[in-house]
């Protein structure tokens, strides 16, 4: 008997290096854009009064609420913001999956999902993927205590048309269905319209990727008022105040320019399709993206071989070793110039 | 059957309000600090580069938890940072609060910790304060799944010397305990020295009150670096990225003018001696406060009457309906200018 006993065992997430390295180094590992965040940022930086950091800050970050619904065409009461979208989604897993069914989310998926399970003890089934990535609707009409799927999903890149998601969610009328649109900027089909129609949908979003934001650590969730108050709730029961002052005052300035982030989104969607041709002039096949990343397998070369020499010329991508998936790299879109580098280390080795 | 079965009901923590009121607003309650933070703060604000907030941050928040391990003498591994202390106790109770044996705390004490045992599921028993609130050390030597004690104690700000604490650590050695000092810098006596001695020890701090930084979000834990390690563990298993990068830059800069810290602490706690010696000639009882607030009784005046008459005069303080307390104040300490306010309408009102 010993103290030690007391303490939850946890297989924690890992996410992708953050190396420190001599030298240039082409970070393509984890996803975040390659451009800063808007001008306005800055001039929000400028004037941030340090007066007002001695106060709380407000507990649902009413500003930056306001802002995100009035850009989506919600009212403040439906939307959620959180840090991060992995602190949104950790927050409807644990408000949305409170019940002894199993919870059902594809087989390759976003990592974090069956981490949030085994922490809060939820059951959990994954559903596989068809031979193209491709989720299959009809695996999630079977009884169950939730549902989340990453449209696009993750890595694969690959987005569910509209009417599939639409069909799983009026499949499902007695449990809550999440949608964890990370990535859906870059190419995705959002189902922040079927808010209005379904009151069991959840849409989940983040400001880490298209926003240039990741450093700054805030997501969203978008649905009617009844769910988002279960999860200010759930939030209040652990963190009242989660978003500082700061995040607050530099997210609404980010959210505001969209004139920025349609420019800068275009940019990377541009450089994502000129790589993919090029990549498969060189012999990988790559899956189509609708995110900032392409997830590819080389006709010859294994995937850890290319992944541990890009990594000896400090260009760092993201492999996974797990089953199905472990042929695959999946390489974020950084700058044309990063691009340009990566592509002719790749032609080096092959 | 619904999709709303499903749902976690919780009964969440309820927040000091943030009155908006037109005109002047005397805010004494939520025990924020009175002056504004370090000169330093602004510096760093006005050097933080855009650019990097496009990355994911230090996921330990590795140079914050760097510059708050060498202003108190430890190890970076033997300090955890979080999102405010409430992330960092929330996260200390999912940790090590994880058998089936009650969790000891006060029944007079933060009202957060019974909202975390709920939301986790941790079973629990309150030890009943003596008759002038203090602890009795021997409540806590019996079966028990962990132990937190806050230290000084809220909502009564009454210290308890160092040698009850140490005897309830060392009669404890199949638990951990956390001793949550928010308060401490106003005049407790802090447990870390016995973090060296006890490896079952959490002691909890928060940049909230003593160093003016509620809206900034940051709290920590000191511990020895294996229950650090577990806390780890546990929050890259709900999200890894939880301080941004805007905090960990300000809040090193705040860690570090260590004098600014001293002087308007000092400033704090004078003006404290100054209002309680003050309430006392107007009928008040106070309890001898370690922290920046009173708790205070009036002996012929309701203490619902007064917190009610208070706020009609803009001048908010807090009033807790529960037993024991029902009857008591509790006055956050503010400027000088706000106190003598605050007492010139007691006096017309007594």
């Amino acid at each position: 008997m010993s103290y030690l006993d007391n303490i939850r065992k946890v297989t924690p997430y890992v996410p992708g290096e953050q190396p420190k390295v001599e030298g240039e180094l082409i970070k393509l590992n984890t996803n975040e854009f390659p451009y800063p965040p808007s001008p306005k940022v800055v001039e929000a930086i400028e004037s941030l009064e340090v007066e007002t950091l001695r106060l709380y800050p407000n507990t649902t970050a009413a500003p930056l609420a306001k802002a995100i619904a009035d850009r989506y065409g919600f009212d403040e009461d439906e939307v959620f913001v959180g840090v991060g979208s992995d602190d949104v989604l950790a927050n409807c897993f644990l408000t949305f999956f409170s019940s002894d069914k199993p919870v059902l989310f594809p087989d390759i998926t976003y990592s974090f999902y069956d981490v949030w399970t085994d922490i809060y003890r939820i059951p959990y089934e994954t559903m596989p993927l068809d031979d193209d990535f491709k989720i299959k609707k009809e695996d999630y009409y079977r009884r169950n205590g939730g549902i989340v799927i990453a449209n696009p999903n993750a890595p694969t890149g690959i987005a569910a048309p509209l009417d599939v998601i639409e069909d799983i969610v009026s499949h499902n009328p007695d449990s809550v269905v999440v949608i964890d649109e990370a990535y859906v900027d870059f190419g995705g089909e959002s189902a922040l319209p079927l808010v209005k129609k379904y009151k069991n949908l959840v849409v989940v979003q983040t400001f880490s990727k298209s926003r240039a934001f990741a450093g700054m650590r805030i997501g969203f969730a978008i649905a009617n008022k009844e769910l988002i108050s279960c999860m200010n709730n759930v939030k209040f029961a652990i963190n009242s105040y989660t978003m500082n002052s700061a995040a607050i005052a530099y997210g609404v300035a980010a959210v505001n320019d969209n004139e920025y982030f349609i420019e800068t989104v275009g940019k990377v969607v541009a450089t994502r399709e000129r790589v993919k041709k090029t990549l498969e002039e060189l012999g990988f096949v790559s899956l189509n993206s609708a995110t900032n990343f392409l997830f590819v397998t080389h006709k010859d070369k294994p995937a850890k071989d290319i992944f541990e020499y890009l990594k000896t010329k400090n260009i760092y991508v993201r492999y996974f070793n797990k089953p199905r998936i472990n042929n695959y790299l999946r390489i974020t879109i950084g700058t044309d110039d990063q691009m340009d580098k990566m592509i002719s280390v790749l032609k080096e080795y092959l």
